[in-house]
């Protein structure tokens, strides 16, 4: 019996022709958007944060628990997906949602990340990428064909492009040449997308690179839009640049690209970047970051960081966060969490990762219906001078 | 909110006045029972098997899965809660069963096993004994009337006098000291206990110490029955002693103990040896076997153990045991488990630990179900018959 639906009045259409997109409401301020994503596998109502599943799992976090705190999309890794246990075991398994026991939408990326990010060797031609596995040392190659393929067998609901990322700083020439490969990629991928056969309604995003260049960035969002895609993601920030950079950037795609597609700022990012790329008119959002600072015992809260193991919260018997309605909070003190990671108990990064998830998803939501509500200015200031006050 | 209940009709009765005990049925070809224990916090259905949460939680899994699984009293381990968070703290905290959120009853140890089992150093003298903790080489003692005074201070349900453990072989000599000493420390324990005044009823249990020498266990039990406890442990088994050797000892013990108390096997066992004891006519068992070789990939299943890590489970699309009723098994496939396992992903020792807790827990339910229907010894082989065929 599988008895879990993800939130959000998942609708079950097999009739759905391509993923949609409706814009609910716009701020009048700023360029904030509410909208609804509509998949085959349920509604996510933006702007959303999704969850990391890096190998097919949040980490500690089992679906019913990701449900329970309204998750309504979670993203897989490509990379991770591919060399363990392999694309098509999970499709001879009846793909990524059924392997893992999640209903709901997937997203996932398309590996361009992971080969610049995590494996030892990278060869870049026109035709792919050359890389070495960071679990074996085993060569690989993958090219924009092998990417959709891979996303095809996981069955994944939202399918990014392959693209070529750099790190920062990078210079002209070379950004240039990684925006080249990037739209070359993308025209290969869509081509791919149209060629192969799923059942149903699934979704191709492009991806914008360019690195700081205006220039670079504004060809590269302008020749994908003029490819089409369902939706796009903004690509390789994050990585080092100044924060006015990343923003600066961000506004320059979101303002061309076409309202009527979802817009994701992917690897962003604490509170305050989220709701600052939110008022650009981003939809949505991942980050290891909850989840991973979680694990290590710093949990984010209404109130900024708490760093649980510190001594000050022995004996706090208060929740993490007395805000959140979140499991841990409604039944563990500050003062027990300190214990478990004292410990070294597995149920502390359960605990913690449940409450930062919860929070980061409740202030998605809080966000959402201040845009509805014409509140969106209003419920950010308060948010942030709330977060910045600092742990009581 | 503190949402959960433990499983078993909890009883909420302040005017107990000490731990009940009652026998519903007994099996006419065997000696095993079925009976019920009430205390405060709630009926513990027996024979019962008590999940391991050594340090306030029971490795991996929250307060509301041992709910989920049925667990109506787990095991925390006074030497470890002891040393770490301290067993003033928690009691300034509220007690264990606030700290840990865990409103069910719960047993302690005296922490006699861990300063045999796990410190560097231990000096055994008639007041007690000095050891070494093994998490700082801190210099420690602990008497009968300390360990009375932590466990009061955990506000433990279910208190066990401390005794003196000993390795197998031993000579006679030291054995006989041995018991010598647990029966003195047992009588001070008592005393204690006396005059400490907690609220509501609690319950204090000898244990019988003897190695495998029968004059010794005899002597052991029939003065612990004199000094007269609520319930009759029997410890210093299956610390390496022939198997036959752990059941005589066994039957020994049970010969001797009244009826009317409930009788406990510390660290027992494998479910063959749970059954084969329950056929002696004892009532309660812990064991950290379920949950250890869980976090390891080792599973128990109505057929016996599964490796899971094993490859030839790479492409099994079937539930872990496909007659179990856990979350695990209704949701997750053995392909699945084992690339969590594979990958180091935190789910797989919980998913795995949820999956053999509930299997030992159901295992339990069954055997009461068929003792009180007079079924116990058809039972027993049909269950074991079925653990012997091996996986499927």
């Amino acid at each position: 019996m599988r008895w879990h639906r993800p939130a959000g009045n998942p609708r079950n259409n097999s009739t759905l022709n391509s993923m949609e997109f409706h814009v609910e409401k716009k701020d009048s301020r700023t360029d904030a958007r509410a909208g609804v994503v509509v998949t085959e596998r349920g509604r996510i109502e933006t702007p959303v944060f999704m969850p990391v599943g890096t190998q097919g799992t949040v980490k500690t976090l089992s679906p019913r628990e990701l449900v329970e705190i309204g998750a309504q999309v979670i993203l897989a890794n490509t990379y991770h997906l591919y060399l363990r246990p392999g694309h098509e075991l999970v499709r001879e398994l009846g793909g990524l949602h059924s392997f893992m026991s999640w209903p709901g939408p997937i997203l996932t990326d398309s590996g361009g990340f992971q080969v610049f990010s995590l494996s030892d060797l990278r060869v870049v031609r026109k035709e792919g990428v050359v890389f070495r596995s960071h679990l074996d040392g085993s060569e690989h190659f993958i090219s924009p064909e092998l990417a959709i393929e891979i996303q095809r067998a996981l069955d994944s609901d939202m399918v990014m492009v392959l693209d070529q990322c750099v790190g920062y700083p990078v210079d002209h020439p070379l950004a240039r040449q990684s925006v080249e490969n990037t739209l070359e990629w993308a025209g290969r991928c869509k081509s791919a997308w149209e060629s192969s056969d799923p059942p149903g309604a699934r979704a191709l995003f492009g991806i914008v690179q360019g690195s700081t260049y205006e220039d670079l960035r504004k060809r590269c969002t302008q020749e994908l839009v003029d490819i089409g895609f369902d939706g796009y993601a903004i690509g390789g920030l994050s990585v080092g640049e100044p924060k006015s950079a990343t923003f600066e950037m961000t506004a320059l795609s979101t303002g061309l690209l076409p309202e009527g597609r979802p817009r994701y700022l992917m690897g962003v990012g604490f509170p305050r970047d989220i709701i600052r790329a939110v008022s650009l008119g981003v939809d949505m959002f991942d980050c290891v970051m909850p989840t991973r600072n979680a694990r290590n015992g710093t949990l984010f809260t209404s109130r900024g960081k708490l760093v649980v193991k510190n001594v000050e919260f022995a004996k706090d018997l208060r929740p993490i966060d007395e805000d959140c309605d979140c499991y841990t909070c409604r039944n563990f003190s500050r003062a027990y969490l300190r214990h478990l990671f004292q410990a070294g108990e597995l149920l502390a990064p359960r605990l913690a990762t449940l409450h930062s998830l919860r929070f980061f998803l409740r202030m998605m939501a809080d966000m959402r219906r201040s845009i509805l509500h014409g509140q969106f200015s209003e419920w950010s200031a308060e948010f942030l001078a709330r977060y910045d006050a600092g742990p009581q």
